[in-house]
Order: C-alpha cells, then sequence, then structure tokens
C-alpha cells in the first residue's frame, strides 16, 4: 500500500522560507569565459540555455526542456533526444562511456513515454587512443543497443588531434514513437501527485568517482546505468496518465525535481528518509563532502503519478527488476512553487536548491 | 542541352588499369592506435567502419552506409543522419562550424531525397573558450537552421577541462520525412547513368586551409557551405527517380565517387576538364600540393541521374541558386566495377583512387 508522505510528517504541510531579500553569491551572469559548472546540469548550465541557446535557437520545441522533444512528423509521434558523454575515466565499475551513451539516451526518450527505436553514434576520437579502447567501447555500445531492443542506424567519426580530446567523446541522439494518449512532461507535475522513485540513488556518481579518485570504500560501488525503456512499458501498463518522469542523472535528484517544480509552478515536500540511500553511498558522499541528493544516477527515473493510481503504478515498478527498490519520496503540493522542500528525519524542513554548477565534473 | 561526356572523348571507353598485383603501401590495417587519417573519410576511415563499428554494431540500417539512414517508424519513412564538427579555426570566410553542423546534416539528410525536419544540437565546450564565442556559434545555428527551414528540437552541453577539447566541437542529428517513390541510395548507380556536379569544387576545403596557414591567394575564397534541401526538392520535382545524390564532404568529389562505384558494383568515367575549378582553387591547390578533387565542399552535392531525364534534371539545377554551376562531368559504365577513372584533357587515362587518410585534417 503507498503511504502518503504526509501521512508520516509530524506537522503540517511546510511553510517555504523566505527568499525575497536572498541573492545568489556567486557570478552566475556575465561569465566572460566557459566553467566546468556550466556543463553540471545544474543553475549554470540553465542559465547558458536561457541566455545563450534558447534566444539564438527559438523553436517551441527547444522551449518544452524536457529530457526529449516530443514532435509530430509523418503522421507519426515522435520522441527525439540527444547527449553528448565525456566521461572519465572511458571504463568504470558497472559500465563504460559505451554503454552510457545508449542508456542516457534510450532514457532520455523513456522520459517522454517512448520506446527508443534508433540511435545515431559520433564519436570524437583523439589521436593516439588505443585502437583496442575504441574497439571496446563500439561493443559496449553494440551490447547496450542489442538489451535496450535498438538499433544503431548511423554513424560519424572525426579524429582530433592529441591533446585536443581525452580519448573518446561520444555522441548519441534518439528516435522513438510515443503511445497515443500519453503526454508525459515537467509541465504536467500537479498538487496531489506522489514523487515516487525508482530505486537507490547515488550509485553512478560514487562509482565514477571511487575509480577516478582512486578511493576504496571496501565495498565496490557499481555504476546503476541501465535502460529504462522496460520499466516505463510497465508504468504505462499500468496508466497512460503518468504526468512526469526524469531521470536524475547530472545535478541528481536535486536537480531533477528543481526542474520539475519550476516547470510546472508547483512545490514538492520530499521526505528525506524515505529517500533510498545505500549504505556505501552515504559512506562515500560523507568521506568526499557530497550531498547524495546531488549525485548523478544513470538508471533510476523519478516520477510524478496521480495519487489514484500511484499504488498501482508502484507495485508494477516494483515486479520490474529495475524498479525493485521503488519507493514513495514524497508529494506534489500547492505551497511554495518552484521550490523543493525536505521534511528531515527530524520533522524540520530545509530548502533543496538547484545546484549551482558540479558537484563532479564529468561524470556522463 | 547535355552534352553525353563520351560525345567529347577523343577515344573510345577507358579499358580500367590492372591492378590485380597491387597491395596498398600503407599500413592500414592493425593499427594499435587512432591516426588522423582514421577521421578523414577515406579508406582509413572505412576500414574503421568495416572492421570494428559495424561487427559491434550490427544493424541492417547502418549497412547501408549512405549519408543518411532511411526508416520506418509510425507508418513514417524517415531519414536520419548525424555528423560531428570539429573543424578549425571555428570561424572561416563564407562561414563557421556553427552554419557547418546545420547545414552539412540537413545536407546529409537532403542525399537521401528528404527534407531535414528537426535538427537536435550537442555542444561539447572546453573550459575557457570565451563566451562570445559560444553566444556567436549559437546565433550561427539558429540563423542556418532558419534559412534551411529545420528546428531546432533538443540539445544538449558538456563542459571538459582546458586542454581536453578545441574551443567548440559540436554535434548534430537531424530526421526528415523522405517523399514517397523516392529511392535514392549509392546502391542504385546503374551504367547510362549521367554524373552531374551541382557548381564548383574545392572552395570549402582551401577556405578554411587558407586561415589556417595564413595563406593570401590574391582573393579571398569563400566556404561554399549552404542547405542543400531547395536544390533536391527542385531537382525532385523533375523526377523522383534520381538514383543517387552525395555531398563530396570529406575526401572531396574522389570519396563520393569512390564510395558510390564501390556501393553500386560500378565504374565511373569523369572527364577531368568538365569539372568546374575555380581558377583561384586550382591556384590554392597547385601552392598547397592539394588535388582539388580531394578537397572538401560543404555546398555542393554529385548526382546519378538515368539518362532520359538527365537535361531536365540538370536544367532544373541551373534554375536553383545553388545549382547554378552545375555540370556533367561524367558517366556510370559496366566497365572497371568498383573503380572510378579520369579521362584526361589529354585524352588519357587514370585512377581517381579513393583517398587513404586526409589531406586536410579537421575540415568540418
Amino acid at each position: 500500500m503507498l503511504t502518503a508522505p504526509s501521512a508520516t510528517a509530524p506537522d503540517g504541510p511546510p511553510s517555504a522560507p523566505d527568499f525575497s531579500g536572498w541573492s545568489c553569491p556567486l557570478p552566475l551572469r556575465d561569465h566572460p569565459r566557459v566553467v566546468m559548472g556550466h556543463g553540471g546540469g545544474g543553475a549554470m548550465s540553465a542559465e547558458l540555455v536561457a541566455n545563450v541557446f534558447a534566444p539564438a535557437f527559438g523553436g517551441p520545441a527547444l522551449a518544452g526542456l524536457g529530457d526529449s522533444a516530443v514532435l509530430e512528423l509523418g503522421g507519426a509521434r515522435l520522441a527525439f533526444s540527444t547527449d553528448s558523454y565525456v566521461v572519465r575515466p572511458l571504463f568504470f565499475p558497472g559500465g563504460s562511456i559505451g554503454d552510457l551513451a545508449v542508456n542516457g539516451t534510450v532514457n532520455d526518450l523513456a522520459m517522454s513515454g517512448a520506446r527508443a527505436a534508433y540511435l545515431s553514434c559520433g564519436f570524437i576520437l583523439e589521436e593516439g587512443v588505443e585502437m583496442a579502447a575504441v574497439d571496446r567501447v563500439a561493443r559496449a555500445v553494440g551490447a547496450a543497443a542489442r538489451a535496450a531492443g535498438v538499433e544503431i542506424a548511423t554513424g560519424d567519426t572525426k579524429v582530433v588531434e592529441a591533446g585536443h580530446g581525452d580519448g573518446i567523446y561520444l555522441n548519441t541522439a534518439g528516435i522513438g514513437l510515443v503511445p497515443a494518449g500519453v503526454d508525459i512532461r515537467p509541465q504536467r507535475a500537479a498538487p496531489g501527485d506522489v514523487v515516487i522513485v525508482s530505486g537507490e540513488i547515488g550509485l553512478h556518481g560514487v562509482a565514477v568517482m571511487s575509480v577516478r579518485e582512486g578511493l576504496e570504500f571496501g565495498v565496490e560501488i557499481e555504476s546503476d546505468c541501465a535502460a529504462l525503456g522496460g520499466l516505463v512499458e510497465a508504468m504505462l501498463a499500468v496508466t497512460p496518465d503518468l504526468h512526469v518522469l526524469r531521470d536524475p542523472t547530472r545535478g541528481g535528484l536535486a536537480a531533477a525535481l528543481n526542474e520539475i517544480a519550476t516547470a510546472a509552478g508547483v512545490g514538492v515536500v520530499v521526505n528525506e528518509r524515505s529517500v533510498p540511500i545505500p549504505p556505501q553511498v552515504a559512506n562515500a558522499c560523507a568521506l568526499l563532502g557530497l550531498d547524495p541528493l546531488y549525485v548523478a544516477n544513470e538508471g533510476k527515473l523519478v516520477a510524478f503519478v496521480p495519487r489514484r493510481t500511484a499504488d498501482a503504478v508502484l507495485d508494477a515498478m516494483r515486479a520490474h527488476p529495475l524498479g525493485a527498490g521503488a519507493a514513495v519520496i514524497g508529494e506534489c503540493v500547492p505551497d511554495h512553487p518552484g521550490m523543493v522542500v525536505v521534511r528531515t528525519a527530524f520533522g524540520a524542513t530545509r530548502v533543496m536548491d538547484l545546484p549551482i554548477g558540479e558537484q563532479l565534473p564529468r561524470i556522463c
């Protein structure tokens, strides 16, 4: 049975902190040069899109700002999405840049309710990279594509001189069909929606960080990198009326929830102790000075589901291997629109901000 | 009126040189590391695809090896294509990486007869690149998209540390509808087809090279970078039965013709003096030690057209601003399958090989 998060809270709906006199301590605007934070998926990334790309590109589809655009073409309703992948190192516990590049774009399509059909794959190779590494990544791309039931339809390879890349960068774009009657996008979050996460968070970011920094945490932490198309199909089989789906990658759960709250003009309340954080992630984050709510995931989704179907959707998720650890973590509220508030284990509340830049650069 | 190239040749169809005992002098295979030539669009690129990517990815669509894949999805017949752009410098006479990224992918779709509808756009920015340069490139992307009638539907930005990029790399993927009855692909080249090029060749590569090397050729040479969707539509208005279209980018006209000859198992004969090479390109190439037939173009196409409609197609091309300089340059023959032969101004013949690596790295 679904327990509404407010039922376990010791006090009523939290009131929003007063930020009317607040201004950001960091100079977000007027950067004369690009800094790492512009790629972090947080406030600086959003500002780059809002101030540079959106005015330059225009177009109604880009304005949607979902993980993928939903388009009409030749009578078909298509989802279309792209991501570049610059993760460092190329291989990490639980996956590689090749797995990420397939699953990441498959998942972006799934977040519109679409089953990915075709991917493109563009390699930017650095002169001098071992052909064996290229081969290993290519095989990972192929295997991940077969596992996700998607076909690599078209590709491209460029080579740049040594010192102008980092071994292998990858871009994938994907197209898939959106089923009739499905309309999943951040703007549809509505007060009363139940917020569900599909499983334990923080694994991908910590796994990459552990190998990059040569850290040992006693147990090896593996990335959760996986394709979520099947899980989303299982959820849609319960009801086509899922409101929002989002894969909390760069910027983690905090960035995903903030983007949804802002897009829909709603508030979100998260019960901190309901968020499934595995002990090894909590320990690693404590050591590294990170907040697990801001760490990237590559095989998880967060869903905003109308309360009347939330129990059934949760059951369907838990029956799927990639949703076995699904949990209700909060709810959508009419108060404090655009703001995500965390109710701590002690009943206090704090604001879960959109991250500014990024804690962990080049995580995907 | 169309003059068939063989009508002006002083002798009969050329016989193929005997290459039965020939072997490549360069160690194409067994490269332990990636070298610049793997990105050149020539034999080394083809080998990387054949030996690494194709076995890893599999899939029938990739096997087509056209500029774009043609797919069925939701009842719609779509062309889908991607390219990454790593041109250096970012801005050159006649365009920028932003123009290239839009027009290049629009053109790849047009080479399947598709009018581009939607593009994705992924930026890989190097930490420290001037925001003004990012803004200028983004505006170029937007302006080129509007000019080509295509919408930027989805995007992504990653940032890599200084020393792991070169300012801005761009990837675009595109989708477009293929009109009913149109089946344009390299395999359809057939003996008797007339080979038409849409205008003067060599401009893009020489324009980029001139600024990169700080060369002055007396007159400024501008890139021909342009979107060819409208020109292709004008050609298709004459007949849906165009056999092959190809934009001769990396590896130039030589690479494009060789790929077609190989894909279709036909021979191609080119009349050298029919190929429109502007004097400033010829002069620059002589100075740089380049062959204009191998230099990249970004606003030209080569077409294989059945002889019965070739006059009308040529007229339609010449009536379009981007095809005003269109010329018949050769024909498709049943002899020497897979081989492109040039008939020189003096009536001799020589083989126009597929380039091995590339004359001009990072031209697109």
